[in-house]
């Protein structure tokens, strides 16, 4: 079934969510398609949400904002129904998880504006074709993120600090991984920070606040990216009424391709 | 006077403008210089407004968004104040423009919010260094530009056509005119069209439907790039009760450096 899978089209993974014949983790699916982020908040948080995803593009690289109301996203997979087509979602309450659903038609409002954003998915596949170690993936475990000491700019009534992922690698190999992580500027770009995670407020690598921790081996230094958890973190922790996102891992899968979008700098029509 | 000018910085360019020492374009001065176009609408239409660039940005570069009710760009400019700051302003009530001042601090209201979008000085030094003439620079008058058949991706209440200017050049110069305006994406980018005006909608080159008509030699195309005055002419169609514009071609000249924001793609702190 993997395997399958992972030549699948998004379209392919779409509809079998859609069915609920899949729910689980979307890493390694329809190899080569641009996977995202989804957060949806009210028309009341969307422009606060739109101004800081426009400060912050490294945290959150904006591939797509649906019309009030509207579940299609047309520039990522015209024809889509974010309300059905993602493996499994996570409904927020003022700020508190009181469901994980997979199908949110029950949830949607005439007033829900969906973002999409775009997902590390897409560089890592890009670092392994390189040489370059994932550890995570080495060890089967997710990611390792940690929240800083660097503010996001702020915008509205959102703010708090930027949450990193970590991946571990050898000097020659960060000089790598920065050069083709900057043509991924829609999976979060190059990294912000690598060395001392100190200077940066992590005391602990061994105990992230998020995900799982990971190996370093002698020689290697940790590399941290903005991570798409900033956004989530931050809207939820602001309390909305409503806030929907994809369950961590259980992207939405568009019909972009990867190559396509190289060297990205907005929407091109 | 001038040749002095070129030379200033932006910050001094701003502080002339302050001080109503210079009510002039501003094209040619603080050379190297970032200058930006200037949209400023109520808090009521900025969610349609930024939408509207994120869907658009060959017509809306965005380069930064101020806070509802603060007239300081603190990305572009730090300490600047958009009220003073701008050799001359266009001022619209429901869409019909009823002042022209030098100095917009009597319009300014606490639920205003402004946007800086790139301009095209940037690429067309570029270009006069590239060796390719801008013709309407040659001629010592305003670019043509004209409204095409393209529609815009519309934002809430904000649709309209794409406008575009035209700068005529030789085949061989509109090859290398793409591979230095893919390096402008703060500033409008590549060209979106060439060749056959009709077959995006414009009928007569000699008659533009904003700026002035330039000649077209012998051997040359017509080279057609999206328009900043898109988002003006779409936001004041919509007849918001304010929107406050920079008058054509009297910019708000930042402290940015254009050869910092090669190959931009948003904020990067």
């Amino acid at each position: 079934m993997l395997a399958q899978l992972a030549s699948a089209t998004g379209k392919e993974i779409r509809q079998l969510c859609r069915e609920q014949r899949w729910a689980g983790p979307t890493a390694g699916l329809a190899l080569g398609y641009v996977q995202a982020n989804l957060v949806i908040v009210p028309q009341s948080w969307a422009f606060d949400f739109l101004l800081f995803c426009q400060r912050n593009p490294r945290a959150c690289p904006l591939l797509e904002v649906t019309d009030s109301g509207s579940p299609e996203p047309k520039y990522c997979a015209a024809g889509a129904d974010l309300r059905t087509d993602l493996p499994r979602y996570c409904i927020y309450e003022h700020g508190r998880l009181i469901a994980e659903p997979v199908d949110i038609r029950d949830y949607w409002r005439d007033d829900l504006v969906a973002f999409l954003l775009g997902c590390s998915f897409s560089f890592e596949r890009a670092l392994l074709r390189a040489g370059i170690p994932v550890r995570h993936l080495e060890c089967g475990c997710n990611v390792p993120m940690y929240r800083t000491n660097i503010a996001c700019q702020p915008a509205g009534r959102l703010h708090g600090p930027l949450v990193v992922s970590m991946r571990p690698m050898k000097p020659q190999q960060v000089l790598r991984a920065v050069r083709i992580c900057e043509l991924y500027s829609f999976a979060h770009g190059p990294p912000v920070h690598f060395g001392d995670p100190e200077e940066i407020g992590i005391r602990d690598l061994g105990r992230p606040d998020y995900g799982d921790a990971v190996p370093i081996y002698p020689g290697e230094v940790p590399v941290f990216w903005a991570c798409g958890v900033t956004p989530q973190a931050v809207v939820t922790e602001s309390r909305p009424e409503l806030v929907i996102t994809h369950k961590p891992g259980h992207m939405f899968v568009t019909d972009l391709q990867e190559g396509d979008l190289l060297s990205w700098r907005g929407v091109d029509r």
